[in-house]
């Protein structure tokens, strides 16, 4: 069974990364759908569940900024957990249908008795900049630096929503298999030599 | 022009990813030569530019271990300043002379403006014990603690001769291109995608 698991810091390319390596592999990738099913089956709002599936559950309320110590309410609380423990299912259930590539979700430490090749996805902060002002949505206009701010807080509530499942520390390279930099390349150069490495990794 | 760089942890089986790299890629290797070409230039004991080579210059002399600030003689330091800078300019002129794969010895800092394609390998300390007691040279005996303590001491010393050139820590996947995590692997497996790899980074 390939199971493959992509962490990335955002802006890195590690979702497209993701996409094309599965493409050319021939499996499923599983992204945003994961939020779409979670949200289909429990009846969310999917923006909410978008909101809550990469953060952690502080980071997913604003409301207590500035309280440090006040938690949300308890049965909001439960919801947060209830999506989570779902994701976590989902992700499980997935992989137990075959091959798949499945991008963040902390999907590595979720599914490590499955042994999964697991990639992270990296660039500089420049890299991550251009990438995401290249693909920032018609109307949003961040500042360069409100931009590497974003870049910044993303990658801790990515950090934080990890720390729920492993000791291990997210990004640092003894929990991964294989470690890509992409500052200043493009992703699909490296897929084919990428699906070679999993083909090698899964003894094909 | 196609140079890369292998740093690694000892044990991991970075020399041999190297030589099994630049064999599939048709291009030289270099590692001991380096040594004894130095040596030989040099007329230093070849044994003695073995020991200095990648350690810090502290670390080249156990003579002054107990006793923290006492200084090597003027000489003696000198002479590994020497040995250090000879072998720094050994590796730019092997790059300079074209395609080349260069293990260890901090080229990756040293070729810094060259642009090579920098690579890590590392691997978990189980699969690095278990590396260096297969390839432990006949009369060695350590046991499984000593052989621990020798590679952590090892690799501490290749962080430290790193720091001479760069402000980069040796070993935090930022200062590489691709960290490949060799844990429980047979190195031989991992090349043909790797030299696909080499190859598209260099646009081929």
């Amino acid at each position: 069974m390939k199971i493959i698991t992509i962490s990335r810091e955002f802006g890195s390319g590690g979702r497209e990364l993701g996409k094309r390596l599965a493409e050319v592999l021939g499996i499923p990738c599983y992204d945003n759908k994961i939020i779409e099913m979670i949200a289909k089956e429990n009846g969310f709002d999917e923006q909410y569940v978008a909101n809550v599936s990469e953060r952690s559950i502080e980071a997913a309320y604003p409301m207590t900024i500035g309280h440090r110590f006040a938690m949300p309410p308890l049965q909001i609380m439960d919801q947060s957990i209830r999506v989570a423990a779902a994701q976590r299912q989902i992700i499980e259930n997935f992989a137990k249908q075959g091959d798949c590539v499945i991008v963040g979700r902390s999907a590595d430490a979720i599914l490590e008795e499955m042994h999964p090749l697991n990639l992270f996805v990296y660039a500089d902060m420049d890299s991550c900049v251009k990438r995401c002002m290249e693909r920032a949505p018609a109307g949003e206009n961040l500042s360069r630096s409100e931009m590497e701010r974003m870049i910044r807080q993303i990658d801790k509530q990515r950090s934080q929503y990890h720390q729920m499942y492993s000791d291990m520390k997210w990004g640092a390279k003894e929990g991964y298999h294989l470690c890509i930099n992409t500052s200043g390349r493009e992703i699909k150069d490296l897929i084919p030599a990428l699906a070679a490495y999993v083909q090698a990794w899964f003894g094909e």
